[in-house]
């Protein structure tokens, strides 16, 4: 079974909004045992739309449509799609009450405008919308070579088409296909580039039993790998790809962060927390952007102290304690002022934990011996302090990225390792 | 004339990468004064390329195709426009020629998988590519209904694709199809919503000259204005978009901040830099992302010192001063504490200015008095403290973002205002 995606808008013709929808419904779909054929991007223009259906349900068996049903004259789906049914709007009793709820719920009433929503096409069966007014709508044609060919229109709002999809509309679509039983599990590297990563697991990667299929998704700093199962129950699947999950692990421990949807800074939080122990941070390279990756996790401040961002050298002397010699011995992008910088904030902050950062960021800045991308890192415990240095890029955003994305794991593995 | 868009990559059908080239070439196409009636995302298929191909050539004169040029086996794209054009692929000595370069410029030799990207169909215009080794190709093709289309493969690795378009292919489209004259301009505001917004300048908008349009970009904490005029010639288009755009000036003063690609915190490192003055942040909502912005800026070490992330409370009173006694009478959040977080930096770090924040940015932590979203900010200069409350809403990530744009700009302010 093949899905083609329609995605409707004029501001997508115009590159003023990137179509996320698209990949996440592609993302969904995929990760529920269904692929996806094609994807068209159409604005709102009755020629337009009605081609694009036309088109798609010659390679789909099921065509997924987003946007253009709000209450707005501009948006002409409804319409476009009663004409390509050859039905007409009727106005829906059970549609028109939600509205109504919807509305009530924010302590208004339900305008002319919004009134309209309620009229839906006789011919097609209407999807509740729990998070808007706009209903999808759910088709289905019998087209030549005696093929069916289901067309369901969703809103174009991304939490409302996600909702929709998510508890109406993927789950509609597994009971009446029956895909294949599918299982996904992410493994979250950091610390090595893709395709060095690609050559140490290359003999694992090689005999992965023939339904366990291996992706690399590489972001800057990370590679997250994705291991997806078919088979034909779901606990069998899982086993299999559990059991190669493990084996990848005895190969690369000291890569693997997390697993799935987990971030650095939240695992470390959780770290953190478990243990009743503190975090405090001395940034220099990084500007604040550890720090702000910490404190985007609700309930931070439980654990997370505070931090000092040490730009200027005389901060680093009067509020870390870095002494003016090493500075001017070493150099401010060292490994003794990184590790000063570590134990000052710890001892000032009475934290248990302690990190800091200095490089050069770039794009200027950098000597013969210390290139652009030349960081040192210092993760202090309650009993020592560990360093580390590295040789980032000549991009100032992807270098405090990675310089970021390195500390947070070097503090992860030192909280783990219980050495104190 | 009106262009089509093929993007084609199986990572786009799986969700595995958001089509960001799409966005970016209708963007760009759009600002140069042609239309997009169409974007298909297709896989590396051949039957889906060819079907994409022919769909394409139907509604538009020229046809963008980007990705599936690269050197690997899954990059089909080459031969089947080979298939779809009846042409061959040739040794184009011009084509290896660069191949080499780039090769030795990186000290490396020309493999055999990268020598064969020197095979190009025969009837076909080469495009160089400065920041790789797959060339564009343009075809032209005489289609149905006596109409020429011209058919642009490029490489779909981003950077590579949006030299190639800025250096080569929509200078040559100019050329050929001498678009209108277009002229963008686009006004930057900060600290009033959409709506709002909309209501103050409606007057103004309803009496715009016809060929003026326009848009609304709106992005957390910030609405982007962007006005389009199209006419015969760029220097009277020019002319009247600046004339629109300082009347809009003239109602919504406060609201500017800046034009077209301005960041808040570039406009500030450029005043502090004028006037040879110096910044400091003491952040406890914002938990560093203010000076995280500051410090993604090159060059930012010339006017930021660094900052105090006061996440607790005890940090607060032993790094910023804060009397405990006002924030046992006031709470953390509050005018008092935020004002004397401001001087308290400026006056331990001997900087010009200073910025403080203080808030409940959720999702729980808010009271009765003070709900989630509340918060202060407060600006030190050299002779005196501003302070303002706000009320954000209670997505965690949305305000941090608006606490920081707020202060940036309230910054940006007191800068300007010349009022020490």
């Amino acid at each position: 079974m093949r899905i083609a995606i329609i995605n409707i808008g004029d501001e997508l013709l115009i590159g003023q909004v990137v179509n996320t929808n698209a990949a996440w419904m592609a993302e969904q779909l995929n990760l529920s045992g269904f692929s996806v054929c094609q994807i068209t991007v159409t604005g709102d223009t009755r020629e337009q739309i009605l081609m694009a259906l036309e088109e798609a349900e010659k390679c789909a068996e099921v065509v997924l449509i987003s946007g253009g049903i709000g209450p707005t004259p501009d948006d002409i789906t409804k319409r476009t799609l009663c004409e390509y049914f050859n039905t007409t709007l009727v106005f829906n009793d059970e549609a028109y009450r939600d509205i109504e709820r919807f509305f009530a719920s924010r302590g208004m009433g339900v305008t002319e405008l919004n009134r309209k929503q309620a009229d839906l096409p006789e011919h097609c069966a209407s999807v509740p919308n729990k998070n808007g007014t706009a209903r999808g709508m759910w088709f289905e044609k019998e087209v030549s070579g005696n093929r069916k060919v289901i067309f369901i229109s969703m809103p174009g709002v991304p939490f409302e088409m996600k909702a929709m999809m998510t508890d109406e509309i993927i789950p509609r679509l597994k009971k009446q296909y029956k895909p294949q039983a599918i299982y996904h599990k992410t493994i979250l590297t950091q610390g090595i580039g893709e395709s060095f990563l690609a050559k140490i697991i290359g003999n694992w990667e090689q005999n992965l039993p023939e339904n366990i299929h291996l992706a690399y998704l590489p972001q800057p700093g990370i590679v997250r790998l994705r291991l997806t199962g078919t088979g034909t129950t779901e606990k069998e699947i899982k086993k299999l790809v559990y059991r190669e999950a493990l084996k990848l692990r005895s190969i690369i421990p000291e890569y693997i962060y997390g697993y799935d949807d987990e971030r650095l800074e939240e695992i470390i939080g959780k770290l953190l927390t478990e243990r009743s122990q503190t975090l405090s941070t001395a940034e220099s390279c990084t500007g604040g952007y550890i720090a702000h990756l910490i404190t985007s996790i609700p309930g931070s401040s439980i654990y997370f102290k505070g931090g000092v961002i040490a730009y200027a050298n005389e901060i680093k002397e009067s509020e870390l304690g870095v002494s003016r010699e090493k500075i001017n011995l070493y150099g401010a992008v060292s490994e003794e002022v990184a590790r000063e910088m570590a134990t000052g904030i710890q001892h000032k902050f009475h934290s248990d934990y302690a990190l800091a950062t200095s490089g050069i960021a770039g794009p200027t800045g950098g000597t013969g011996e210390k290139p652009v991308g030349t960081t040192w890192i210092a993760i202090a415990s309650p009993g020592s302090v560990s360093t580390e240095k590295f040789l980032f890029g000549d991009d100032r955003e992807r270098n405090i990225r990675r310089t970021a994305l390195q500390a947070l794991n070097m503090l992860r593995k030192k909280i783990l390792s219980g050495l104190t």
